[in-house]
């Protein structure tokens, strides 16, 4: 059974809608995609104080889904793919029982047992790594796909999948493959 | 840098302690080497209730060290190894915060970066792990060390370590063997 490393921030957990919240909270002005496209909120000018906010308390309790993100794990699991939420959750000690309970509530199809909250995912041995952050795929031995985030929209070093549709045809298209090799 | 993932419960930190004091606690008496040796306490009569302890905030806060465990990090971090703390966390949330304090108090010398909170082992490459638990072992892809406890006395199918001295012991004989090769 092929096994699938799922990032969780941006990937299947929107933080993008809070930073912009808290960012307008802060300078009374929500920044345009200009001043944001290709890199974090917290390196804009007005934006050194957000990234503080990931170590309270239940900033990941409640964030949205990413669209599709539901409904492509489960036809990933029904496709018989194994299925690993990994995330970089160790910076933030006061995200742990966040992220858990996140899971637990928007993912019950995918047990505890395959839940990774880990810092450096280079020792990840999966087939395959769905991030959006490139630096985690560069140290990945397996095929990954680099889930566009507005950071990330300049990066051309490896397989990108828009969303979840995208995600979900490069799958199929994965399946075909094996199918002809056979 | 070679990489070696070490479990916690039972190869850095002592759980064991613990489970004999509730044990006594519930049955008015400890039980006997001859009676755990080889099966959890949990698994003897008397000890049913044992591992709902477990799931309770605190159980994994006070946990003493196991000797030696502190001073063999640290000489398999001065001889250049890369250490990753890989515990099977996730079945207990309630014990992801006191794992995550635990570590930071002992091991202050192993970056938060390298903490990996799992459940299912197989999915960490690292090139060696030591662990009590041979179903951790058997679907490791490196070289695997069971580290001892009461309950896998009787496992014949891995190397074993009895001790921290035994732990460094083997690493010497690897680096000997690494520069007779060269």
């Amino acid at each position: 059974m092929k096994r699938i490393a799922v990032d969780m921030d941006e990937v299947v957990a929107d933080v993008l809608p809070k930073f912009l919240t808290l960012f307008e909270q802060i300078n009374g002005r929500r920044p345009s995609e200009e001043e944001y496209n290709g890199k974090k909120l917290y390196a804009l000018p007005g934006g050194e104080h957000l990234r503080e906010a990931l170590f309270h308390k239940g900033f990941f309790a409640d964030l949205d889904l990413i669209p599709g993100a539901q409904e492509g794990i489960q036809s990933l699991l029904d496709d018989g793919y194994e299925i690993f939420f990994v995330t970089a959750a160790q910076e933030f000690r006061n995200s742990l029982e966040d992220k858990y309970d996140w899971l637990l509530q928007f993912f019950p199809n995918v047990p505890w047992r395959n839940f990774v909250f880990c810092g450096d995912k280079s020792i990840i041995g999966t087939d395959y790594l769905i991030d959006d952050h490139a630096f985690n795929l560069r140290t990945f031995s397996g095929k990954g796909l680099l889930f566009t985030a507005p950071h990330n929209l300049s990066e051309t070093e490896f397989t990108r999948v828009n969303n979840w549709s995208e995600v979900l045809a490069f799958f199929e298209q994965e399946k075909l493959s094996h199918a002809a090799n056979r």
